[in-house]
């Protein structure tokens, strides 16, 4: 553990910021960087507070040590380390750019991620996982009455036996039922091929294309129990014209959709990401 | 007139481009620009020719002189001149920035409209037009039965009475009724103070920040009948963040609005949108 | 006064935010926004703290409360109050869409800059000065052997003479000697029609075509006695193509200047920036 | 062959359109997209058209059948088939995530590339091409008085001893000496990360730090014997902050670089750059 980073949010009163660096400077920390935002129209507080703990002081030290300070200044916050390497699941579906790409990137070391496995309803992806010796597991859909149940019933097995800290879907087309979604709600990413809350479900491109749009997207989400509805941690989008069709834009996008999901993952496992109702804060 | 644009959309067939290209040959023109578009889904083909017509020709004469051609290849097709700078009728309610713009850039000759006259609902905008020399026609909505209609009638005669070219919807916060916007199909372009499809309707920066989303938007389309459905012409988008509140979200919208009317207007009068379906085909 | 805005910088240490934010507190004021950077590097911290401060004080009593704090932690600092609303200058020469940006923005409440005076080397500006009842200078270089120095003096009693806080260079083409430049270091802001370091010095549009670039951009920075080479406090860019020659590069690159300076000026009035060496940090 | 590009370039001059559109439908071709461009500054026409060519007609004939009309109209071309899949050597250093990315396209087929031999001074891309079974070869430059002029010789053999088509400089750090780059100008491709002409040669995530940009950029150009001077194929930029140390600029840009080199590719392997003097054309 090189530094700690506490995420607190709260009503907004007078006093906090100088409470939480006070008792940082009275443990003998030391803060590394420090970001608040006030929501005023909600009069709420939230705040990041990354610093250099005393030596040898452990997680839960620090949180029983802050516990007093909390109450009094009645906090809701968790204590987190970095660095941070989650034990993670990708789920994919036949789309395997971004699995390529956060392959590629964890094994040159640029997202900090420890893919434990990698889940998918095809077999596209086995290759792959098999050239970056990552772990693959098929999961198909069987073509029976309940083969969709099966299958979700043998992914949420999956998920709760390896001890994970994330699950990414890049581009898994399956919708998730609620209890295999309810569990990791803050800890599950998503990415949406569109411009959130623009074409929401099926074939965003195709719908993007017919609506005529000049400007195309990409969104990473926690995923929550309503379709494409969860809280965004980020966006981007790309300028597109009428030369562009549908697959076409379809190509732009996967480079969009490759980079935003690897930015909210960064952002993520930074432990910049604060949920607030429906939305997020994103630290810098 | 310097030069001459025919805009064209056939069926696709081989033949077109040639044809085109030596019927102006033939006549004596010299091709400046030319460009083309095949949708390949719908199998048409769309095309826009930009060339110096033979000295002492004018549109209407080309214009016979194509038929024949027009005929043989089966074109919809439409001539104009250029430089062009349309009559124009400016609609703003409270919201002046995009006046502002236009009328500015109209004044350093950055913008090719000739403003007839600026119509609100509100008295706001009566001192900007006095500065620029601008007729301003004041249509409040009376707070009586039938105030709105009354109004809309207004509107409807002074629109007609000024042999306009184009009107422009600058922040105009009413919603135009059919028998009003009809008639001005292709020539009528609104400002959406959103990314298009996402926030139609009102209080659109109210509804981003809602959805937490982390880019915002502005959209320019030619007004249709049914609200925000129009064919988009132009969108542009910035980064937000959840520092931004609605307050700052219309702040930075209004420098995105302001631009993205702009594009869309100078696109229009140098002749480069076809109108097709619900989309359009912006040449560059 | 409705609220404080303190900047300051020192030596990274311990305890800084925890003293600044204990201060704030025990004289009763209320933080409203509180960001910091580190540059570990430099082994330099930066703070901008907004609060309100208690009923009636000036901003002469917080500076020497301060001082003591102040010497403690070794800071380098300054009070501001908000809203600010500086005494400006405008120069200008030919092109005027900044210029017109700027009083449009100040007419509409949309830039927190008070123009006392526009001046210029040409007389192109002086009808939309009229337009906007803004005082206009008319400063022409004269044809003479000390021509440019005549002009020089006048235009340095000119800045003298109306208690001016912030002068704005609005694409004013004439270098301007250190003399002038030197006293209003940090409060004299220049828009470069290039993405500094690019295409310093004349013609950089010219310069950018002939280059065959694919991004041109605009460069907001304080004047320093150097020629372009400020530091800068915003910069933006846009797509070009071949397509755009020399004379479209300067069209859509005066929406790029006329924003990014606007941005500029906004970040200044707001006491967002702290110049460090010749790099600034303008916090969000 | 599933279709030919025509690149040419001429004076400008009446009648080009018409005569190249005439003879692709006079031996029964399809034109699919033609776009042009004349530089009016310099009276010059360029054009790309993508047609089908009649069954069973080889590239060869075609030339042969064009001449005549070339002679006529003063034509430079060069005819292409498409799809185009060019042999290509990747030369890296110790960055790899620009290879990462070129070889997870090739495999996905979303980079038409065909990598005959990856070609690097340090083996750290050793394992990367292992997984993707890529012939590497390891050219070290040994620390002897003529140890850098050797390793050029192996390189120069290498490169030619493969049949190439095309070489990518995927972050190769070292300057290659005019007797390689010269036979390979327009089919060797380097990726610069900065936005140049900002920041030529070494450092340049340094330089932009010690600068203070906003703004940073990755450059895609064919390679000339003045290093970082020659044609640009493809820029783009992503803002940045003081937040953002050179670590972190560095970061940030290789996903810039990524993305721009391959765009550059694409475009390349399209036929669509047209290398004009020290510029480009670049076809969409």
């Amino acid at each position: 553990m090189s530094s700690v980073v506490l995420l607190l949010s709260c009503r907004d009163r007078p006093g906090i910021v100088a409470g939480v660096a006070g008792w940082v400077s009275a443990i003998g920390g030391n803060i590394i960087d420090a970001q608040q935002h006030t929501d005023a129209q909600d009069e709420m507080f939230f705040q990041r507070v990354q610093f250099t703990p005393p030596l040898g002081s452990a997680l839960t030290d620090l949180e029983s040590q802050f516990a007093a300070v909390a109450i009094e200044l009645g906090l809701t916050y968790r204590f987190c380390s970095l660095p941070y390497r989650p034990r993670t699941a990708i789920l994919v579906s036949k789309h395997l750019h971004c699995l390529g790409d956060l392959l590629s990137r964890a094994h040159l070391h640029d997202a900090s991620i420890d893919v434990q496995l990698v889940v998918s309803n095809h077999v596209d992806a086995a290759e792959m996982c098999g050239m970056f010796r990552r772990p693959f597991v098929h999961l198909p859909v069987e073509a029976t009455a309940n083969g969709r149940s099966t299958q979700e019933q043998r992914l949420a097995m999956e998920l709760d036996s390896h001890d994970l800290d994330l699950v990414i879907l890049a581009r898994y087309m399956l919708v998730l039922p609620s209890n295999i979604v309810r569990p990791w709600f803050g800890r599950m990413i998503n990415i949406h091929h569109s411009f959130l809350p623009s074409f929401v479900g099926a074939n965003p491109y195709r719908q993007a294309h017919d609506r005529g749009v000049k400007v195309i997207g990409a969104t990473a989400h926690y995923v929550s129990e309503v379709l494409d509805e969860g809280p965004i941690i980020a966006q981007d989008v790309t300028r597109v014209t009428h030369r562009d069709d549908v697959q076409e834009l379809s190509r732009r996008g996967r480079d969009l959709e490759t980079l935003v999901l690897a930015n909210a993952i960064r952002a993520h496992v930074e432990h910049r990401v604060l949920v607030v109702g429906n939305r997020t804060v994103v630290f810098e």
